[in-house]
């Protein structure tokens, strides 16, 4: 069965997937790249640049699972590009000419266009729908593999509520960001809908995993 | 040197040390007994009850810290009684004649009354004054030991931007409340005032230690 996994969500001790201010100049806003710090230190994506090194521990272990059986990816609005890139009829996500997904992704936004295919396998769909129907889509598309759902915040948050989601990696990292946009909002009681697992790491990152229970 | 701390503060996942709809017959309101259920499951809990049995690990470990060296307690007024306890002249607290602090309690609040000694060491005293000036207080009557700030949210955040906490362990318990009274507002970048470390229990609950660097 292809599941829908959340792998890899980095938020502040206060909730914040994303911090204030997200431009082109700065994906994350304020946040900078201080909800990734612990992810660029693993030895998975030193790998991903061609680098040695990097950490070893349960950090790198839960990082390895980001590219593990995935088929296809959903990913939101705000992920893609910039506030507005909708505006700009050549943007093409911020990953450059051979992007790291290596498999279709649909990117959820209610100013859809045309496909866009890049070098490595990735090929660009853009959706207006319910979740419900581009998970649909994105499982046809990975042909019995997962499905990834890439983030931000807001599209997961879809997900979670519409009970889609089947697996959820979030790595809290303990800083507080004190604005921008938050995971856990309006999502009272998910833990009746999933076991979690809790398990913190030297650097200071706690990753949580939620498993859904049968539905 | 006597320290302020902060002991055994618990929040849900979304960062609520309350729930909402505080009432005399719901003190944590929709939260219920929810966010304690790890504390009330250790040694320390049960010894105080008079009772057998009890968790022997990293909770119980947190918890016994809890009357370890303290002097003196300040609390806010929303942990004194439900809300508008200031307009009940007999109201002495959620505790009983013989409270389990032992020492004298400054309750902060905008309606200050007379001292009220109670049973085993235990006195209240009702303060209105800035944060500074009621651990002065505080301090005095604490005697060269360390004074607790035994919340609720409100008071500890308050403590927290005027920058006189010491000490502060807060236990994350994997659960979303979705509404009450959240720690974590308006404390951006915290964490550049405080060496953090992070453990998390098989209860699934995550200890966070956050330790003042010195000023």
């Amino acid at each position: 069965m292809s599941a829908l996994r959340v792998n890899n969500l980095a938020i502040s001790l206060d909730g914040f997937a994303t911090g204030d201010g997200q431009s082109l100049e700065a994906p994350f806003g304020h946040a900078g790249e201080r909800l990734h710090e612990w992810y660029v230190s693993t030895r998975f994506f030193h790998a991903q640049d061609g680098l040695p090194g990097g950490t070893l521990g349960v950090d790198n272990a839960f990082a390895e699972q980001h590219e593990q059986g995935f088929g296809a990816e959903i990913m939101g609005a705000g992920k893609f590009g910039p506030p507005n890139w909708q505006d700009d009829p050549d943007w093409k996500g911020w990953w450059g000419p051979n992007p790291p997904f290596h498999t279709p992704v649909f990117v959820v936004t209610h100013r859809p266009r045309p496909s866009i295919e890049m070098d490595g396998g990735t090929t660009y769909h853009f959706v207006d729908a319910a979740p419900s129907e581009v998970l649909e889509q994105a499982r046809q598309a990975a042909d019995g593999a997962d499905v990834r759902l890439g983030g931000g915040p807001t599209v997961v948050r879809e997900f979670l509520t519409a009970g889609l989601v089947d697996y959820m990696h979030v790595a809290q990292v303990p800083i507080l960001l004190g604005r921008g946009v938050r995971l856990w909002d309006g999502l009272e009681s998910l833990e009746d809908a999933f076991d979690i697992e809790v398990v913190s790491s030297p650097s200071g990152v706690t990753h949580l995993t939620f498993v859904a229970k049968p539905r």
